[in-house]
């Protein structure tokens, strides 16, 4: 039997729900998946693009109707977004699907909606009470962010050893990958205390962690603190599949230049599988004609969810 | 007559001496080398790595004697990398060179040797009392660094309108860019102030620099805040081919990731032509038999020191 993918709509103002219904067909191959959406918005949106809405097509209503208004957050547009994850999150904790697939939302009409949250992963964070991990990327390069969506300004001071230490741990575990390359915070990796100093907490960090896996076969997973502008270049790049990133564009700058449409968002840590598109709402060209659009991070969204369901460590 | 390229030697325990002697066959073809760097340190360098002096090569002795210690941060060695850097300024200052192509230092050895500046750039700013501009890339994509080798905590605190705005013109002035794509501080150029607010003073300043090149032909220059993960995804950088980024590793990591091996960095807005590789010294391969070793940057810089040479605007 295929797997059973929850698909959060994401916005209804951006291009979700327009992916959702280019992409059916493509996906429904190795999966079923269930949209938590209502019929009302799938046929405003396939209306507006001049698309038939798929036969046999399972959904779920979040919400009472919601008017589309084109490229605009809106505390209404926000409010449906965040039931449609709700009760696609909950389908997945209850068991009546198998895995969770987001498409994406906008944190301003989030925010106009009153909801507290920045995004997919810090809710997932609250309601398991779990660190989550979020991981981006692709076969070839993924990246995994040891702080998220807080400004820059904050990133110096949420570099502590112990989190670091746990986050690696967790990230090891999850991936069971045998060498993960950790970027420092400064440029040139501070350049021995020159220019700024917080890759010493790093260093102690990686030391620790390796011990701490030195009874396993895994004694030097973590090497770094890495150059953070040179860790992307070819020859060191080649030498490493997986990345830990200090700060969101310190890893999504690079990872985006080199594999912006194939690469999706993972989940890390939590006792659901949850996989992401990569890109956001992209209100500019939601619901215009002739503009290109990428079906490539979702559909490798729900093909890496359909796998990592059939990992044996999965919970 | 071919122009006169001086150029500084670099860390004498780096791939500096080897790079030049290397590439000395290629680049004389379009120009005329002088290397600021005693014969003794020369032919130490290439009895080394099993090369020959090239014939009526053109050197400078900067300073006594250097004896080479592979891939070591020395006193020595920074005192010697200084000296170099330092006389093959003063010759193109004076006239007797026409450009100045440096080599790379390293930060370490010129602390070491109590040199008060942290690169190149910083000497040169401080020399000639000009807001030098660092940039680097290549033709097909360039980023200029507003703020440079700092600390990241104490960036935040350095975006300043004022100074944002003389050197957002500056560097139109000096590139004559008719485009110049303007990167945010923080993710998600901060989500409308969700994730940080820097980003209204850089609006203020793009607006404020717009406005002051709206009498000549170029009324919107620059445009941002961009979002810094994905300005240069192949989409957006397709649009710019110049870009401000906030912080060294913002814009360094991306560019890396995408042209690493053709990169050259570019000193602008001062009142000679200087260029340098994108690269650091490569203490890890210094001297080492058999690994790749890419001249690539090298002559790149050299090639671009020519062509700026012949822009009508130099002083």
């Amino acid at each position: 039997m295929k797997p059973k993918i929850a698909v959060s709509i994401g916005d209804p103002n951006g291009i979700g729900p327009e992916i959702a219904l280019r992409a059916h067909e493509s996906i429904r191959s190795f999966c079923t998946p269930c949209y938590f959406a209502g019929f009302d918005l799938l046929e405003d949106a396939a209306n507006r693009l001049g698309l038939r809405i798929p036969e046999n097509l399972l959904h779920s209503s979040p919400a009472s109707a919601v008017k589309i208004e084109p490229g605009t957050a809106t505390a209404e547009s926000g409010a449906y977004s965040f039931a449609s994850f709700k009760k696609a999150v909950d389908s997945v904790k209850s068991g009546e699907q198998d895995a969770l697939v987001t498409l994406p939302i906008n944190k301003e009409a989030w925010m106009l909606a009153g909801i507290p949250y920045k995004g997919h992963t810090d809710f997932l964070r609250d309601l398991f009470k779990k660190d989550a991990i979020m991981m981006l990327g692709c076969e070839k390069l993924y990246v995994a962010l040891f702080t998220e969506h807080i400004p820059l300004k904050e990133v110096p001071a949420a570099i502590e050893k112990k989190r670091l230490v746990r986050f690696l741990l967790d990230l090891q575990r999850e991936t069971s990958a045998k060498k993960i390359g950790v970027l420092g915070l400064n440029p040139h990796a501070g350049d021995h205390g020159v220019l700024g100093n917080e890759e010493r907490i790093i260093e102690e960090a990686l030391k620790e962690a390796n011990e701490r896996l030195a009874g396993s076969e895994h004694g030097s997973v973590f090497e770094g603190p890495l150059v953070p502008d040179i860790a992307f270049s070819p020859a060191v790049r080649g030498s490493f599949t997986y990345f830990v990133a200090m700060y969101h564009d310190q890893g999504l700058a690079p990872l985006k230049a080199l594999y912006f449409e194939e690469s999706i968002n993972i989940s890390l840590n939590l006792p659901i599988v949850r996989t992401s598109v990569d890109h956001g709402t992209a209100f500019d060209i939601a619901y215009l004609p002739n503009r290109p659009l990428s079906l490539k991070s979702y559909i490798e969204a729900v093909s890496a969810a359909v796998s990592l369901l059939k990992k044996p460590h999965r919970p």
